[in-house]
């Protein structure tokens, strides 16, 4: 596949830069050596204070900003200062090794994401009451349900670990098979190498510099930007690059490093398949589509109704999703089932380790990565044993927490829950971009039609849109986390156990930040400051979801099918049918799909990355590929990193001075007037 | 002196890569044959074209760019083309040299001048009834004149010439003594050069990319600047960098390419000069002489009268640069009259040429240089001889054409003037900036005080304001065509033709365009979209003027002559107290003074020029010192050459789209209720 040559390449290319040469003499400690108590100790401390900035932002704004590098980041510095402390003392036992600090980076991650996963200022809160009343219907008591810290953490229990057995088979496919990037990931493995860089190692220092230097100048513009942002749809990141209507239609350059970094690691495939998919949906899509309004759907509905344009979005985007997902997930079963019939055959051949290392002819970093990706492994049958475990145990539970959410529905979720892990831990790793809250409301929509309102459809939907939420959203952060694992050496078996860990201290830690805040603050109120803006939006689509299928607005349907099908088709030509040179050139359905309902400026900013790119390696192109690596990473993190001061900004209700508005000429006289008087 | 130092230090270093010597074989033509009939053709359509911007620039908004670098290309590709096709055909008797190149940019530059030096959006308009009557009092027919084609015609011959003369005395010592940079002047010269090239350089041809990379950057950064100004103090050049308080003392970096560029051409000690100025007065000074509103000055006046705090900042800087320019001046005149006296001991010493040279250990660009800069040199006595000549002429004809404008107040400007002339010429060379109408509005108020309100004191302080604008503007237009006719070995003689004739064509092409426009429209009206609106604030210093001194604000002549003095004596400390080594980082008073009235940020942008150079010097010397002057050039000339498309969409009534706004978030919150309701 084009994308996976592209990935090969850069990574050969590389090979007279070896990252691990340079990490070549340092011993990676066996698997359980990772797993300190300092580690957890921190991991603690930092999930605790990550779950409160999550719940804060829940509660006011409902944006999360990714918080891997911040994790990966601090984890460093309290071990480094720590170790540092006791090596003055003599007391140091064990060094800190980057596989230390990957597992803290995990463990981190695990716990703050069930402060979101969990649906506290979403699917969770918009069972109470508080939201229900600010909704026109249902709101009877079967249709509700008040929080309470002891079914919250049950709930979070049951749900939480799935998502975890389900990332572990896959992890081999992602990560060594098809080589997905994963930008974010890769780019806390650079910044973690970096700060474990061996002394004496001059191109890496080199390297480590040039990190350095960008990660400093991302985080002194997000900090710039920042202050450019008093107000709704003001700063950088509204700029209408394109002209005004370009930005209506969300094409525009929106500044964000992050992203012009992203589109530095991934491929240039990826990149122009999300600025097609940009062009087709908002280009021209959507136009069309709300030229119908009032013939379609009516024209009176609100934008965010899923009865109208927004609908179409949602949905089509999500059947182009599936469409992809799904061969890919029957192309890896039957090649699978395949590998292991071969097996099976010869007993005797070393498939996994060797098997791939030579059919692809790799260098020294990605034999010695695979090969410690691949040794401590988890067997196959003990994740899907895990899995089984978790379906046992929850399908009588959860009816049991939420009456109206039958057991077979449970059982139901559990079985597409798999495919739609893969599907956007696939997804996420050509694009960065998790659609968790995505698959979630596909998932209310569903549960919500089949149960239907009487029978507490609402509040089914909301349940199963927290089981499908968790999975999905746990299968492509703890994919990302494998792949900083991957880059970092760690072992697969560690990052479980630390994941394992994390999640289990998520799930009493995020209810109990919750728990804190709703009975100090008057949460959900329209009044309040902490409004829970997403508790209501959940709420009315499982509203519109108990009206069920007949309810979508016409054609959806039957777009959806075309585009479900023409995803397979695509990816028929692109792996079977085009020889493999033309394939390369066929965009990839599922980064097309993921602009239909975010918009394009995001995929702007990543072809700009891409740009960048390519001008650097005409100019230079060992330079290119000696730094490119370093000069993304740097942007990923330094933004990454400002999330947290802009965060805690935020918490102390510390509001920009200034509001870079884009105004049209003729709104703008309006306002001259109005200052002027 | 340290800006010389330093100015001598870039051109050194340039040595191993020596514009010149790309040049050596090509024949510099003799300066008769340098002057080509086609190029005063194209001159003449060029000038035309730029008096009917200026002018109607000077009508409707009265902000006037430079067009120097507009004049420069525009002339290239006319007679490129010219000379192509009658190559093609057999017929070119005459290649086409950057020499005259040079003549067509210094012609064009002096015939489109005098659109604005001629006053007819400011001092000459201001005269006119329709503009006396919408100022308070003092509108009686001594105090008004109605242009008129055959006055204004007559007024611009006998004063438009005397700058000229003033300025060629002064040639020798501003570029080759001083080596002053002008920064407009160098980046045509190196535009030009560019376009000259001999085929087969290769450092040459680099140098033209590199120029030709940002000055398309350069072009296209101002354009897309352009979409987001469509209002008032919309845009980047409104861009609060340092926040809202610090924009509203004028300390921002505003983004212009030109400043930037001019920056990196300056010497270090001008640039940090200009930001302490703009500190000591934006600063400190001005909002501590605004606490004194009330008590020094009366509060209730308007912002822009001369009675408040602009009487403050005008004043204190006028006194500073006089300062500054005196010392100069007299330092000058001594140093010249020792230097003859030595030449009268010695009658065998060639003091000019080869002195300069050996004292100041040139190198070869410089030496060729200087070799022709006075090679056909033009002798001071005729320089002298022309402009007593004028004065002779002008004394008895200007109170001719106002009787109110007595002769002796005419004798009294033109033995001022040269000082005033040296002094603009002077810090356009170290900064860019000419300070022609802050000299007017002196001669306003020094002329209408001593002739007082009853003795036509307004309309005398108003025709004085032209004769003083016109010499220093040209001045200053003209020391820039001769730094650039030096850097591209033009003749000094066949430029002093070519501003003779450009002189002469502007002072009949810029009346009659103004005729057009005053028969057209509905000229100075205020309803009309031309306004004219210099046109009143010139009269209304006028009407200030006739008050006399004593309308001065309290303390604003003390502090006048606390800053003059500090000027020489800051002089004194860096030119004859202190050793060589400290003196080069006292600043100069000179480049101090031109943010006290402009506001800093120019001065940051400058700044940002000189950090680039310092950061690339540091990083590769020798790559900054090959393309640095490329690289400023082509961020002065890009954007120089977008004034001209800019000022047709304008002519056009082309608007921007969109307006990038700043607001701070108090007044946000205002305008979204007026875009929310």
């Amino acid at each position: 596949m084009a994308e996976e040559g592209r990935g090969q390449e850069k990574e050969d290319a590389a090979s007279p830069l070896s990252v691990e040469r340079v990490f070549e003499k340092e011993r990676v400690p066996k698997w359980r050596e990772q797993l300190t108590f300092r580690a957890f100790a921190v991991s603690f401390v930092l999930g605790a204070m990550f779950s409160v900035i999550v719940m804060k932002l829940n509660l006011t704004t409902g944006i999360i900003p990714s918080l891997n590098v911040a994790a990966g980041l601090l984890g460093f510095f309290f071990i480094k200062t720590w170790t540092k402390l006791l090596d003055k003392s003599g007391l140091l036992k064990q060094p800190f090794t980057r596989q230390e600090n990957t597992v803290i980076q995990t463990c981190v991650v695990a716990c703050s994401g069930i402060a979101f996963s969990g649906g506290f200022g979403s699917y969770l809160f918009g069972m109470s009451n508080i939201v229900a009343l600010q909704t026109p219907d249902v709101n009877d008591a079967n249709n509700t349900k008040e929080p309470s810290l002891t079914w919250m953490i049950g709930f979070l229990f049951v749900v939480s670990f799935v998502g975890l057995f389900s990332v572990v088979p896959l992890r081999k496919i992602m990560v060594i098979d098809y080589k997905l990037t994963y930008p974010s990931g890769t780019a806390t493995a650079y910044l973690i190498n970096g700060f474990h860089t061996p002394q004496g190692a001059k191109l890496a220092k080199k390297q480590v510099s040039v990190l350095g230097r960008f990660f400093s100048f991302s985080f002194l513009w997000g900090f710039f930007q920042w202050f450019y942002t008093g107000g709704d749809s003001c700063g950088f990141s509204n700029f209408p690059t394109f002209g005004l209507k370009a930005y209506d239609n969300r094409f525009y350059f929106d500044f964000s490093s992050t992203y012009v970094g992203a589109g530095m690691i991934c491929p240039y495939i990826v990149n122009i398949s999300l600025l097609l998919g940009a062009i087709l949906s908002w280009g021209i899509m959507w136009p069309m589509i709300d030229k119908k309004s009032g013939d379609w759907y009516s024209a009176s509905l609100p934008k965010s109704s899923l009865h109208g344009l927004n609908g179409y979005k949602i949905f089509i985007s999500i059947a182009l999703i599936l469409g992809d997902g799904l061969y890919n997930f029957v192309s890896v079963m039957i090649r699978t089932a395949m590998a292991f019939r071969q097996q099976m055959k010869k007993k005797d051949a070393i498939i996994p380790v060797a098997g791939v290392a030579a059919e692809n002819g790799t260098n020294f970093d990605e034999e010695r990565r695979n090969q410690h990706f691949m040794k401590d492994s988890i067997p196959f049958l003990y994740a899907v044993g895990g899995y089984l475990a978790i379906v046992v145990i929850a399908t009588p539970v959860l009816p049991k927490i939420f009456p109206q959410l039958k057991w077979y529905y449970v059982l139901v979720a559990y079985i597409i829950a798999p495919v739609l892990a893969f599907c956007n831990a696939y997804g996420c790793g050509l694009t960065d971009w998790s659609l968790a809250s995505t698959y979630g409301k596909l998932a209310i929509f569903i549960i919500g039609a089949w149960a239907g309102a009487h029978n507490g459809g609402v509040l089914a939907g909301l349940a199963a849109c927290g089981v499908m939420m968790s999975i999905v959203s746990t299968a492509s952060d703890l994919m990302q986390d494998f792949k900083t694992g991957y880059l970092t050496l760690a072992s697969p078996r560690s990052m479980f156990v630390s994941q394992v860990i994390g999640t289990a201290m998520g799930c009493v830690i995020a209810p109990s930040v919750f728990w804190l805040f709703y009975k100090a603050f008057n949460v959900g109120s329209p009044d309040s400051e902490y409004k829970a803006p997403y508790a209501a939006i959940y709420r009315n689509i499982a509203l519109l979801g108990v009206q069920g299928f007949g309810s979508l607005p016409k054609h959806c349907f039957e777009l959806c099918c075309g585009f479900f099908a023409a995803a397979i088709v695509i990816n028929l030509l692109k792996n079977v049918i085009l020889p493999k040179k033309v394939a390369g050139y066929v965009p990839i359905p599922m980064a097309m799909a993921i602009p239909f309902y975010i918009g394009g400026y995001f995929a702007i900013d990543m072809c700009v990355g891409s740009l960048i790119l390519y001008a650097w390696e005409r100019v230079n192109k060992a330079k290119a590929e000696a730094f490119g690596p370093a000069v993304a990473s740097g942007l990923i993190c330094g933004d990454g990193i400002w999330t947290l001061p802009a965060s805690v900004l935020s918490l102390a209700k510390v509001s920009p001075p200034i509001c870079m508005k884009f105004l049209s000429r003729s709104v703008n006289l309006q306002v001259d007037k109005l200052l002027g008087g």
